[in-house]
């Protein structure tokens, strides 16, 4: 699925929004770890398939309001193999709502290596004579730091099979200035980067004028959402950081372009974890989630209009 | 384990290498391939099961005269959930077989992702009054293009656990340069990355005078090798690129002290794959393997002498 089905999925639902799927043990409803447990003991296998029960829970709550998902890899690797597992499960269920599946793994390797990753999880595996997919995610984010020969496997899916992908430019995270400001130049390392992600993503430009390469740019700084949105008018920005991180709809607003269009913003704590902030006991986690959801999208509405 | 264990294994077989378990199908003697489609079909559980034998044999084989192996995550996500099951099972082989195990997974992320990462990798999980190991891994390779909080986690148990993280300076990739080497003031950002990570593994500084927080270099830059080898005396590196990459000997020589120590050399596809080049039906895997990792040590001895 391209970009271009992500951006017809947020013009259905009107919301250009992401739900993160980024569940630790601790965010979940002690009833689902207790069935888990009496099923699988007290397992790596148990909290991995709580995560899954939660995520299921999510999904089915969220996905007539919110296009995509976003797992975060860690928290699945956390839970070893069982959690990995549960990955590509939640990226099946999340398919079979109808949703986009961005992988969040900010993969990153040498050519022959980064081939590897791009088949893992945009591709599949000859066996045997047999074509085996190993998670089938649709988007997935990547770390530019090996340049171009650990970028263009990755390309070639955007290319050939409209997959997407979203390149770490600036993140939202505090000490993201370290590297990514330094400058060089006349410009910042970020932007640097940007505009490499410019030029890689020009032959892969949908139908609404977005390229299959997209940026992650976080939440958290609005005056290089700005700056890039100007500057890039076909970049597809994935900004992390809105709510739990301290970005809000003004800042994000920056990130869209003056129809409304360009960007989806992703909430993971402030949905996955509602239910804790009204002092539920977890019986109603879901509707506290898509009750977050629908207060997110609300609350973007104010500065972006989905036409 | 820390970077001392490690050194003290590299030692007692006089061997600075380290053995790269990067298993594609097309590497697997097809014996092995036929064995695990009767037992598993033709799946990516028996494609994951014939990669763990290939491992098993390789470190049978080598476990006596290399110090270390570095499994390459990508390979074993390529395999789906099966395939990262066997990369858990790889680790714990060779731990039985005392040998010390990189995990080459290049990660990144936030803070808060972050630390998720490094108790995957590095930690454990508390689940229902239990502490339950991911992957347990000794080693693990790190991008740090988010900056220090999302380096931090890594470091933690670097200081208090003795891991040893491998932060990616110059990778041994020809595209490197795009980034790596864009200037900023007088120096190049993996100049300013690997200041950035002597500063980091300052408090964690071995009983050998190297700090759990190395860095990697590639085998094919060895004027950089031997510039960051001067600069930085206690910095440990993991050098890639040897072999089928391109790096010999005499370019690997730099990354070590004038007493010989300092860095590990890995070579994957020379090792994994030498029965192909001697035109073996593969039989004879291990053998052949154990001939090129006997090779590389002769090879290296030329210019490295391990006291």
């Amino acid at each position: 699925m391209s970009i271009d089905s992500l951006l017809d999925k947020i013009r259905r639902k009107k919301n250009p929004s992401v739900a993160g799927l980024d569940a630790r043990v601790e965010y979940i409803p002690q009833q689902i770890i207790d069935k888990n447990i009496a099923l699988y003991g007290k397992t790596l296998k148990a909290a991995a398939e709580s995560v899954y029960d939660f995520n299921t829970g999510l999904i089915d709550a969220l996905c007539d309001i919110v296009p995509a998902v976003k797992p975060q890899s860690a928290y699945y690797e956390l839970l070893g193999p069982d959690g990995v597992a549960v990955l590509k499960k939640t990226i099946d269920y999340a398919h079979s709502k109808d949703m986009y599946v961005i992988t969040d793994a900010k993969r990153n390797d040498i050519g022959a290596t980064a081939s590897a990753y791009a088949e893992a999880y945009f591709g599949s595996v000859s066996f045997g004579g047999e074509e085996l997919t190993p998670f089938g995610t649709d988007g997935l984010t990547v770390n530019a730091y090996l340049g171009s020969d650990g970028i263009n496997p990755f390309i070639k899916f955007c290319n050939e099979q409209n997959k997407s992908i979203f390149i770490l430019a600036k993140t939202s995270n505090k000490s993201s200035y370290e590297f990514q400001e330094l400058i060089v130049g006349s410009r910042s390392i970020y932007q640097v980067i940007a505009s490499q992600i410019d030029r890689w993503g020009a032959d892969c430009i949908g139908k609404y004028g977005f390229s299959n390469v997209g940026a992650v740019v976080g939440a958290t700084h609005p005056r290089q959402l700005k700056e890039l949105r100007d500057m890039y008018p076909k970049m597809f920005f994935l900004v992390p950081g809105y709510g739990a991180q301290g970005g809000g709809a003004d800042d994000v607003a920056y990130a869209f372009t003056r129809e409304g269009h360009g960007a989806i913003v992703n909430s993971s704590r402030g949905i996955m974890c509602a239910w804790q902030k009204k002092g539920d006991d977890g019986s109603h986690f879901a509707e506290a989630a898509r009750d977050a959801a629908i207060e997110m999208k609300n609350d973007l509405s104010k500065v972006v209009i989905v036409a």
